[in-house]
């Protein structure tokens, strides 16, 4: 990658000078503007529901042509406000680098967290190909497998792989009580993990999302009737048939994560 | 602990074979009378709804005073079973060692699986003190926390921490779309983990405990229908406190395992 400047923003006081402290970018703007008025490329990574705003900022402070992306979970409500705010001219295209994890703040930075990670690119009919061509790069020069899509199919299958799960595992400790947890064992645990999430980003998330969410929770309940159904007849047959789905379909999941080098064998 | 021999056995020739040639024990039999006929303390690991027979044949072999245990998920059978098949004075106890992989096979065999586990032992109103306190030794001696209540609580407690997450992880990869998976991050991946588990020992799990099952399904059913309602009416509040419940409920749980020393800082 050729040199770059990193300049990094918060609107929290505390978090830019950690960021100085943890000696996170190359410069820590104390203004917004400061941040943004001479930038190639701009990178929203702070709640979704804050973006609207930020884009109307960001029209009147960068120079025509630089691209705008951003990190978030979901796309459609993202790119429907660049649409409606960023009318000067600035490029938006939407980002999605699936990694990280349920810890929050800069001190969890890594510098090889997307490394072979999945990235989706979200663009609509009316892209600019060199702004895309720029962020492609941008993100495949830090280890990422791009990939691009629209914002519709985006928020369809995250829904499904990501914000569903969410909702599941924040369902299930809901359902259990504190006591018997003590006795959970790495399952319990690993199956929750992302339950520990920022309750406010993730209301957020679920919130931008909640017609894709809502028709994956309906495909759950029917799944969990199902075999509620089996359980209460003892139907050994349909019980095993359910689990040996399961069991497969993951194991070849496992094999294509292993093959595009995400998990390690 | 004392210099102990420990004699494998399989009814499958091939894994007699392989377990000879890791040394997974001081010595493999070929026969189940060989295996048994002189030992202290039998422990069974094999699928649940074996163990009735396994009952039968061992109280034929063993000599009495015998300890007879197993590392099933479930306790309430194996104990009606024991009750009726173990009658010439083999002393049975449960033992449930909270370790362990979704992974099959002796080669999946390590030396500290135990230290630092969660040992839930079973017992009746009639348990012999003595083999008990053997027994507790034994887990302890390997490194586990050892816990002792019936076999009722055990069933009720381990179907909301373990079978319940198994049904719920099960549940939401069939609900999968196989395309769509191939955008799954760490996230989907860690909280579907235990759907990998073999499909004809977790099948013997959940009918060996379908009350306790049910029950906890019918708790994630109200859980999701309550967020299913949330979202449908964009109703930021209560999403916002069902994501928070179950993160500050997590983050209690995760303290304890750290205090405990399950899990690492």
């Amino acid at each position: 990658m050729p040199a770059v400047s990193v300049v990094g923003y918060s609107h929290r006081a505390a978090t830019r000078a950690k960021a100085r402290r943890l000696a996170i970018a190359t410069e820590v703007a104390e203004e917004l503007s400061d941040a943004v008025c001479d930038t190639d490329l701009i990178i929203l990574a702070t709640p979704i529901f804050t973006f609207a705003k930020y884009f109307a900022d960001l029209n009147r402070l960068v120079r025509r042509g630089c691209i705008v992306t951003d990190v978030g979970s979901t796309k459609m409500l993202p790119h429907r406000w660049a649409r409606e705010q960023l009318t000067d001219e600035a490029l938006y295209i939407g980002s999605h680098p699936i990694a990280g994890s349920e810890q929050r703040g800069i001190e969890f930075a890594r510098d090889d967290l997307f490394v072979d990670a999945h990235c989706i690119l979200t663009t609509t009919q009316d892209v600019n190909r060199s702004a895309l061509g720029t962020l492609r790069r941008f993100w495949s020069d830090l280890g990422c497998y791009v990939e691009t899509m629209s914002p519709a199919e985006h928020d369809r299958i995250l829904a499904n792989v990501s914000h569903l799960p969410h909702v599941i595992a924040a369902g299930l400790v809901n359902a259990s009580d504190p006591r018997d947890m003590k006795s959970a064992g790495k399952g319990f645990l690993d199956s929750t993990r992302i339950a520990s999430g920022p309750a406010d980003i993730w209301t957020d998330v679920l919130l931008a999302n909640t017609n894709n969410i809502v028709a994956g929770i309906d495909r759950v309940l029917a799944e969990l009737s199902a075999m509620r159904q089996a359980l209460k007849s003892e139907d050994r047959q349909t019980i095993h048939a359910l689990l040996e789905e399961a069991r497969s379909k993951r194991a070849a999941l496992v094999k294509y994560k292993i093959r595009k080098k995400e998990l390690l064998s």
